[in-house]
């Protein structure tokens, strides 16, 4: 019969494959000794077990270490998970001893310590490549901060801007991703071991030390929260999905400006490819695959989102479903920023077209908006009418505003005997360089941010 | 300078890992060399190219199947993706010829195509499963359409019916999306392979050849559309998530039956868990993972929806992303199939469980509301009062309302005159077996519904 | 005290505002008059009630519905939901038959039966409006087989193709979801009614003619399935999303090409907003908002599918909020297809710049290719490699390839004796047109998709 | 003409209602408010406008103010967004001075600085929520440090744990909550206004200014990046997902609790609710409403989500979408914490059946494990083995573990001498007290959580 064959079939191997964690939780194999050892430390010195005990646990351990760092290791479907293929390999190692390691933990805690070692290591990481990013973002922007490039709304010409001024934009997103990172660390930086299945244990176990010796500011506080809790998990898969969208962000950006309607960047040769089929293409791959992967980690946090949701404490076998998705994303995050890092700092900036492109637009028409506010003290409204009339002029005589001469402006009968200086106000760069509030885009204070990046790279 | 360094290990190793598909694109070799064959055979026929290269480029393909299959071939990452993998090795193996195989084609229509039909062979291998489990779930319901299980609405007991009933909802719900898999295999069933890059080609190809070959209904209507098209992608991928969401909701059940408090059902051993601290224990980790592995699928659903929102025509390298949500959700769906199939048909049902739940709840009440409305006439809302006090009063006397005398139920004012048969429509299984509306759960339509769907069964 | 307090506030009024679907449900109004006129029928057809109750509960259901649309009924929160609102109001016209009206059914089977309705009524209004879409796209692209756009992969100039060609690729996927739409209508056209709470009834109802007058194929097979499915709404909102995906990628391109850097098209001026600061500004807000609306119905629909994951049988009251997100997604699409409907009938297609711009970037470079394969017999291959030296030539002169002569092209050594029409085949509308394999974007082609589209428009 | 139909339609009324905000965006009126009227000090302070002017604004704006209040307010679909309809109505009101508010600024930023201030506000309003949540759930937990509790894995009986300690698991998720939200705040306290449209401005603002009159901590950094930045909304959606996650949870144990095989709890009678059709039954509809609403904050963050991938600098329409979700999750969370919090404070619990239930599934074997590890320095897998035999014997003797006579247990061959003391370990409330690992179940270490908890509640 057709079922029984399917469970035969089942029971020999497709169980194994569907239960077991293994084939992807070996990624957790250093966390998870780091974590025996300094369980296994603790036991010693609160006399759980005794320190002969502790010191071969301890050597087996760093040998089982050294066995899947040279690739001698066994990996066994069977062992279901690293946690077992690592203590069925100390036991056979050191005998009786390797049997006491288990004592004051569960699957559960131990479980949940290693992979929330992981996410801090990872969070680390994550931070430093984030640094080199901005840090990169802000050399390039101190080169450029008296390039103009059309500044957009709607992708519509709207004023004129520099383009370290632009990079600073994105300087501050991933500087805002990074300090989404540190918050998480320092929320959930929470020693897990010790809280046993669920309630505890009866040994008189030291969790302040435990936690102390893995780098953890204290024991988590309850037992039966821990075992379930995946917030630090659904921290790093948003902060992830947060950054892979600044990422898009710049991406589309790059892809937009490789084109040849803007033409305001290329892409190092190293970074664009060609096609199978029409030698004389470049394609920007990389922001492609960059934008892509935006989509990756957004699965890979509503997939956790909706695991966790609804279900009763504490430890269910969902949320073994929790880790694949964090390594994907962790993954893909960690190459992403390298990637960006590295395309932005071979990027080939086209000055000459980005400047051209900013006398497409009346870019400077709301110079004359401000300066009539400013200077003749009408009320905006009012202004902003006159300032359609004169760019309405413009394109008449074919014309963008910053190239109008001074008889041709006093043509609007509202200011017909406007002071000569307007031409000087409504030049782009003298334009760009008038927006002088702080954040603005003029050149001082664009330079005044980056010295603030400096200041905050240095500090941090 | 740190920049620098990232830069020049991204080079040598990041890019190639970023851009490459081909560590996961090879789960396509067999459907690349079928296009490849079946786009050679009709080059030949239309003498684009001689019958004697594409016997060799025939002969070549099926040598690196075999080359594949068995193991030998050499794997490397440089080749970028497995279509470029299987051209270079066949150029290897036939030399100039194989430089014809690409004539009228581009790696657009090639990738869409080889894609395409893996879609559609794991269409019909889930449609195949699928009917697998309903089989066996009509199987075991054709054994229970006698046994009582509390029918339950907001987990509260609500109205008995017989547990083959139960099974069958479930059924049903796998038989919806045997449908929809049937329906978007039928609806996706054309052939992109001539597509070219994104606007066909001056070739003399004949598209209609090249889909016959491949099993299409017909080649697609557009090569604009059909080089970004991935509406087919995402059919799979939401026809997956709708029945892993049913997966999901027998699964919640099966955990719900295996508590100690429900004890409706008992795991066979093979798929029940122990505890590594806690000897008595077994654990429904399958229908866990089941439960959990929808939020898996439905990740990937997101995932490509995001990625192909907002992309202009034709091709964007974003859509390279598109694979490995695809082969996940696909690998998990059959997995997950085949593993509730083999649990059902080893599950072990405890009748006399369900049947004594059936006692608590007072199941009946709607009969006697039922009752007044057909016998006696009285409005619905009018019943349904009577009833509550019915209710009211067993819960006084300690009883379920099937366990009351004609004496106590005439103590009611509004019905002290009910007649005697009133205690046969109280029966629990007399209820269940009173609803025999079409669609409903008397076992005489159950027994109906298990006929009919042993004949969809014979018939699909 | 303070949860005392919040206590008091909550009995009071949050909790009838928690619980209560009328804010939203009264959207069924007449889908729910029309399922209870049509039960109402079939139980009076089946005597389970008399003709004139029967007569009295229609005429008064058809009062109620006049009076919510005249503005006269009075919406009370207390009734909780619609049904409640409607069913109470009738038993105040008619009295007590007004009670009879829910015999045989439940607020299970009546709820779905109304949301069914619904569902399938949309469906075929969303269809209509497809077509006129289609209709549409196809009219103007009927117009512009002769017009030249460059045909992009990778946001790079690719193939010369046709503007009308291009407007096909969306005229195909609104055609695919005009078939998905149609598809679920037809999966989903089972009548909930008479499926009672979830078990069914023991009254002699007759749910073929319940089905029948409501312009269902047949009822629901399953009662206890049918009081939880939800995949028809899962349906609905995935076919949504899907569309407004295509939606979201026209509306892409219309805001690239509405940039000063394309300048392909222009909106009309009513469908361009200004600036409020920037009086020169043209903003494509409309295609900006379809794009972003396109998250809103995702989100629709990953709300529902997490909704439904792991619920137990039957109904619990989670579904509640099937509703809010179908008719959002549901308004949503309606009001987006018709204002990308009006945005494509009133666009201004700038012909000279879409022209202009198939000169740069070698657009006929794969004919030359294509050339030396079909001419000379040179493998693809090597006639890739032959291309981009020519392609390079081209660049060294400041030419388009088109424009190269050929005593140019001549200056490569292996095709320094090419045959003089080899200009005619690198001329870009030449290049266009010589693509006429099936599908491909020559004039012909195109005009015959265009004949197969209009072909269709009066047969669906 | 059918298009042009359409297109009339549109053009009347389609458009407006398809583009306009103000149906949504008038829950931000205070805060529009505010923000002009901090905007238009700052603007006096700096000479920009007259004292005179600014008097007149501000009190212009507060009468704008009481008259939305008051219902007085007339709302227009033209003037399309809040902001509008307030600058309109104050330049009725006031007359040109009106005019003068909105120099040196823009709607880009104001739209920012409102949706900012809204989302402050918010989010300190659910701290507060939570806090009295937490609150409620410590006062009951404080009276159940006794209570005992079968503590469950896998939906499994595991071992004893006390009511209160369950509690204050659910106590430390929403405390993380209430952290995130504080640190979510704190991270994006910073006054978008000033940032004009996306450049800054040119008059001699002070943006430290309004930023200080607003709450702010300082004004953002940089205007190109400020005028598209939706982090915060993010966030906020982000955190709100998170908690209703928790809520579900709670929630589902809620539903499972209140279920006949259950029955550890009884919802308070108006919190439960009767079904139309069975009149027996108390549905727990508001913990089922609570887990479905779950799925619907997790659509609105996708929604964002999708909506800012991708997106090129700097402000787009696309994010006129941000608004309706991040006010649809803000209601949904403070109603489900006030509901959630009223539940739990008027929650019956069944103490008896709580503990009843901890006799079934030899919930104190782990004890046994321990005490052998322990005491007689057995190796714990070995320990563990022993266990298993006693579980087995005491099954095969019908009893619970804990039910064992020291003669039944020392019929177990590896343990035939242990020491009677045992009997007092497997004892259930022994072994629950037995658990004063920090974070553990025991009544001590519970309360010292409790304790802990209150100090945190007087200090936040």
């Amino acid at each position: 019969m057709k079922t029984t064959q399917i469970l035969k079939n089942t029971n020999a191997k497709l169980l194994d494959q569907f239960n077991a964690s293994i084939s992807f939780d070996n990624k957790l194999y250093a966390q998870d000794i780091k974590a025996s050892i300094a369980h296994s430390k603790m036991l010693a010195i609160q006399n759980i077990i005794c320190i002969e005990d502790q010191e071969l646990i301890e050597k087996g351990l760093l040998q089982v270490k050294e066995e899947i760092e040279s690739g001698e290791f066994v990996w066994k479907i069977e062992d279901e998970d690293i946690h077992m293929a690592i203590e069925n390999r100390l036991t056979q190692i050191i005998g009786d001893a390797g049997g006491r390691l288990h004592t004051a933990r569960s699957r559960n805690d131990q479980v949940a310590t290693d992979f929330a070692l992981y996410v801090q290591d990872k969070t680390i990481a994550i931070k430093d490549k984030l640094k080199t990013l901005i840090e990169t973002l802000v050399n390039i922007s101190s080169k450029h901060t008296q390039t103009l490039i059309p500044g957009m709304t709607h992708l519509q010409h709207a004023q004129p801007i520099n383009f370290g001024f632009h990079l600073l934009a994105y300087a501050n997103m991933f500087k805002r991703d990074f300090e989404r990172f540190e918050s998480s660390y320092s929320r959930n930086n929470y020693c897990p071991l010790g809280s046993a299945a669920l309630a505890g244990t009866p040994h008189n176990i030291d969790r302040f030390k435990t936690a102390q010796l893995l780098g953890f500011d204290a024991p988590t506080a309850c037992a039966l929260d821990t075992s379930s809790n995946r917030d630090f998990a659904l921290e790093i898969l948003f902060n992830i999905s947060t950054s892979m969208m600044h990422i898009s962000r710049i991406s589309e950006e790059l892809i937009l400006w490789s084109s040849y309607e803007f033409g305001f960047v290329k892409m190092s040769d190293e970074y664009a490819t060609t096609s199978s089929i029409m030698p004389q293409k470049k394609n920007p791959d990389v922001p492609e695959l960059l934008r892509g992967k935006t989509g990756r980690v957004y699965g890979n946090l509503i997939s956790l989102m909706t695991i966790m949701k609804g279900l009763p404490l504490a430890y269910n076998k969902d949320t073994q479903e929790d880790k694949e998705g964090v390594f994907d994303s962790v993954e893909t995050m960690e190459i992403s920023i390298d990637i960006l890092t590295a395309v932005m700092d071979t990027l080939i900036i086209n000055v000459d077209t980005m400047e051209k492109a900013c006398k497409i637009g009346h870019l400077s028409a709301t110079d004359l908006a401000d300066y009539l506010v400013q200077k003749d003290n009408i009320p905006f409204r009012t202004a902003y009418y006159i300032t359609k009339d004169v760019v309405a002029l413009a394109d008449k005589n074919g014309k963008d505003i910053s190239e109008l001469t001074i008889q041709e402006i006093r043509n609007i009968p509202e200011i017909s005997n406007i002071d000569e200086e307007i031409i000087e106000y409504l030049d782009l760069r003298n334009s760009m360089n008038a927006r002088t509030s702080f954040g603005g885009t003029s050149s001082e204070q664009t330079n005044q941010q980056i010295e603030d990046f400096r200041t905050w790279l240095a500090n941090n």
